[in-house]
């Protein structure tokens, strides 16, 4: 009944194909890459039509799960050359589901731009031209007045210029626009000349359900636990920001491209500053939801002093790595980059990182927003230094010929120094994807207080036990905070794990959510060795092993031997 | 009493030690890679403190062999992540030799710019602020007045800047500039902040000759033997140029970025012209050596209309790439580039094949050599679009969204297109350089009639035994063109083998030579194995693989097999 579409862009036919086999009861994360790893050559040319891009919903999509429609966007990375999987909010992966289409597969490469449609009646194809160069807004604007009711999926002119940085992006019920937004997939989209999707599940079979009732039970049980954890609160009153205080606080909050860890001017760019200013402010809201059962609400709608709109979705690591990294210590400044990043197509992370490598480089004086800004519009008319950070921050450290280059396989490190969230570096270090912080963030937590993130010992075993959880949760399509209450109790994971067993209609051991997770890294591990990565590719960049950390004075000192023996 | 002295620039310290155990019997190409291969991790950050840059004249240096003087240089490759030897002629290999240093290991990094000296008392080491930022003519002319009668390897601004595409630049007899130019080590002296090295042989031991009457004897046959060779004529007479006239005849010559295989305006750029060029001007020179013991001469002093000193050494390679690959059909305009790059430190191959790619992107008009001059001068002033073309074609096209790149392994194709000269394909594909003709360019040849250059079956065999072949010249530390007449002549083959184990002072075997270069080879592949290269990276890009060539209507169908039969 679920199966996979896929859709070859060179010949333009599409087939669909029941879920089976080695897909059976997979979703999410852990569909993208089991696809990609099966049909793309792991030495392919990433923007070659050899590769694919897989959206895949994940295995709890459309369910009454809390925050359970995350995409899963997949394929071979032009950033990282490794597999990669990026996810977002929006309403696609939702309708895809309810549409039951378990993934959507595109190979190939179109001669022309073009639109895909999906319907319950099957695949169409639009010619995009007119589209084509258009920003994410303008063409999120035409698309939906065109599909009304859909979910779109577009990508904007970093994407067609298959700049290495590209995001994917994907709408809210409310069309604003959320990112798919590392590894560069939205280079991938534009190598094959997609430049946008809309999922229509008007009339669609909808999500089944196999024992109804004792779903909803655990469904029931899951969602109050998740509303009511402190986790929730603090997201919902300051959004992912509330990490600015914690980070800079604990010294480790991404400066001056890594060479401090805490910013003279945290306190405007933290929680509080947003929250007073999304409070202040008409037109603003503070309590936002990127995708529909959402119960965290951690999005913000962010306007200006006037009450004009500039963007939506104020994250911590754009925050973290546009503001504090690049000095930039004002949230407005901060938010019209976002918006660029947005409507350009663009990884704010990566784009952050690579802007404080142009500042290092003596290309940007440090702390100027509006240079930075300036250069992203200038993307659109080709400025190289533009396409540079563009490209993200490996690229921009190369050309500039900068050493100091805050990336693991090309992909650039989030907001948190790994000097001091040092399961959070083994994470960068091994993570399948590059330096990723989704793949297994190792906070500190109230709820593990015997966890001490500076010591040098044991950050493997936490680092793989995270990764394989949140792999696991990638691949059911949850939202990371709403997880964060499962992974602190024991109650709350069984719930789920009879959430899903329900669901699908199966019996689940106790442990399948971490061999769920497991499973799929091993899987993306072995795709990327035989892309030719091995343990000499897991190390954090010179810089951070070799450089203290001022002003606690930490320094790198896991031992490589503990990154060799993750996974084995 | 041949041995190998160490730099650490680290720590200031240098050690010799003589040549022994694996190293015994090796030079030049065999030595370098022999050393990266034991020294360097092959995951290693090739601008990291890790990676060494090993300079080693070949096994025959400073003897009478003929053009016995190339320099091999030695590192893991910036440009392509590979293991590689680039090599070049000048004074510096011979006096290496004479020195009794069969390998200068420079590995670590320097806290300040330095320049080392090299003198039978030893290594010292000067301060090289002053020089640091100059250009490699202003560098040479202020060096060769400090240290008079030296040989001098210096890199300029690119390799300062560690641009991908950087060279190591080498001085003739006369100080004019010649390069080790492919991969970018250049770069790697950069990142350790090396910008001059003097290499004083005064007062030396000179170069042990074991057996000295058959060495002679076998050295002057093979000089016989080379000397009156019809390519040595031809090189005399017109330089490697003479070699536009015949690819473009095949329909061969690289034009408009690999989009065509002949030049409307060829005549303009060959070898007929340009020797026109040289025997109307004043202050030229057509039959330029680039080091001692030449009897070829193919370099040329090249001057303007009005006899003003312009460049040395116009080579076929940077006319094929700057010239008809970027339709410039200016002999003067070609010569300009091939200064500026010599100047700033850059191989014209990588540049002239980004130029094209730029051209292509549309961001400068194709055919105006001005503003590729322009451009590269701009290198200086930090100009993004020239740090990108600096950075070699693999980056520029990324950078601009530029699919069709004309590169394996990031690393540049030479002038000869792969559709029509296939076993040069095969090279192209999989030597352990990346796409390099100097690995074994099977050029057709009236000494071989029976070889089809455009069949696609049997091209793996002759590239392979080509590869071997020219890495046991490389190692050998004779000059490719010298070589040629060896090639062909089984007589002239076995002198050179007498001449080499008289040197040596020990019996070597019929096959010594082939069974040398493939160990080479086969060494240099397995570092790149360990690297995380494999049988999917020996592959020609894309476009090259799916696009007919005009006008010949070539195409690229030499089968993957055998590329990955290769050394196997």
């Amino acid at each position: 009944m679920s199966g996979i579409l896929r859709v070859d862009l060179t010949t333009g036919k599409s087939a669909f194909e029941e879920l089976s086999g080695r897909y059976n009861g997979l979703g999410g994360r852990g569909l993208t890459s089991a696809i990609v790893a099966s049909d793309v050559p792991p030495k392919a040319d990433p923007l070659g039509p050899e590769n694919v891009v897989v959206f895949a919903p994940g295995i709890i999509a459309g369910t009454t799960l809390p925050n359970s429609g995350r995409l899963s966007v997949g394929g071979k990375s032009p950033l990282t050359g490794t597999i990669k999987e990026s996810n977002s909010g929006g309403s696609a992966a939702r309708k895809l589901a309810r549409l039951g289409i378990a993934a959507l597969v595109l190979s190939g490469k179109s001669a022309e731009p073009v639109t895909i449609t999906i319907t319950k009646d099957g695949v169409a194809f639009r010619p995009a031209s007119s589209l084509w160069g258009m920003g994410n807004y303008a063409a999120v604007e035409a698309l939906k007045a065109e599909f009304p009711g859909t979910g779109l999926i577009t990508i904007g002119p970093a994407g067609e210029k298959m700049l290495k940085a590209a995001a994917v992006i994907v709408t809210s019920p409310d069309y604003q626009l959320r990112a798919a937004a590392r590894g560069g997939l939205g280079a991938v989209l534009g190598s094959k000349k997609v430049k946008a999707i809309s999922v229509d599940d008007a009339g669609g079979p909808g999500v089944a359900i196999a024992r109804p009732e004792p779903f909803q039970a655990s469904s029931k049980a899951v969602t109050d636990g998740v509303v009511k954890h402190p986790l929730s609160n603090g997201l919902r009153a300051y959004g992912t920001s509330l990490l600015v205080g914690l980070m800079n606080e604990m010294g480790g909050l991404s400066t001056r491209n890594f060479s401090s860890g805490r910013f003279a001017d945290a306190e405007k760019i933290g929680g509080e500053s947003l929250a007073a200013a999304l409070n202040g402010r008409k037109g603003a809201n503070a309590k936002h939801s990127c995708m529909a059962g959402c119960v965290i609400h951690c999005s913000q709608v962010y306007t200006d002093e006037k009450g004009k709109f500039i963007t939506s979705g104020l994250e911590f690591e754009t925050i973290g790595l546009v503001g504090s990294n690049c000095e930039i210590g004002d949230l407005d400044a901060i938010a019209r980059i976002d918006r660029a990043c947005d409507d350009i197509g663009l990884d704010t992370m990566d784009v952050g990182a690579a802007a404080a490598v142009a500042m290092e480089a003596g290309r940007i004086p440090w702390g100027d927003g509006a240079r930075v800004l300036e250069l992203l519009e200038a993307i659109r008319s080709d400025d190289p230094l533009g396409l540079l950070i563009g490209n993200g921050c490996a690229v921009t450290g190369t050309a500039l010929g900068v050493t100091r280059v805050p990336v693991v396989k090309g992909q650039s490190m989030a907001a948190y120094d790994p000097r001091v969230l040092k399961g959070t570096g083994v994470t960068y270090a091994t993570a399948p994807m590059g330096a990723d912080h989704t793949c297994g963030n190792a906070l500190p937590s109230p709820a593990n207080p015997g966890y001490d993130p500076g010591s040098p010992s044991g950050q493997g075993q936490v680092s793989e036990f995270l990764q394989s959880f949140f792999a696991a949760i990638d691949t059911l399509g949850m939202c990371i905070f709403a997880s964060i209450p499962i992974l602190e109790s024991p109650d709350l994971l069984r719930e789920l794990t009879r959430a899903v067993a329900a669901k699908l209609g199966v019996e689940l051991p106790e442990g399948y959510i971490q061999e769920l997770g497991r499973n799929v890294v091993v899987a993306e591990r072995e795709f990327n060795r035989l892309a030719g990565f091995g343990p000499g590719d897991d190390r954090l960049p010179g810089f951070i092993r070799n450089e203290t950390l001022s002003p606690g004075g930490n320094v790198w000192d896991v031992p490589d031997e503990d990154l060799d023996k993750m996974f084995s």
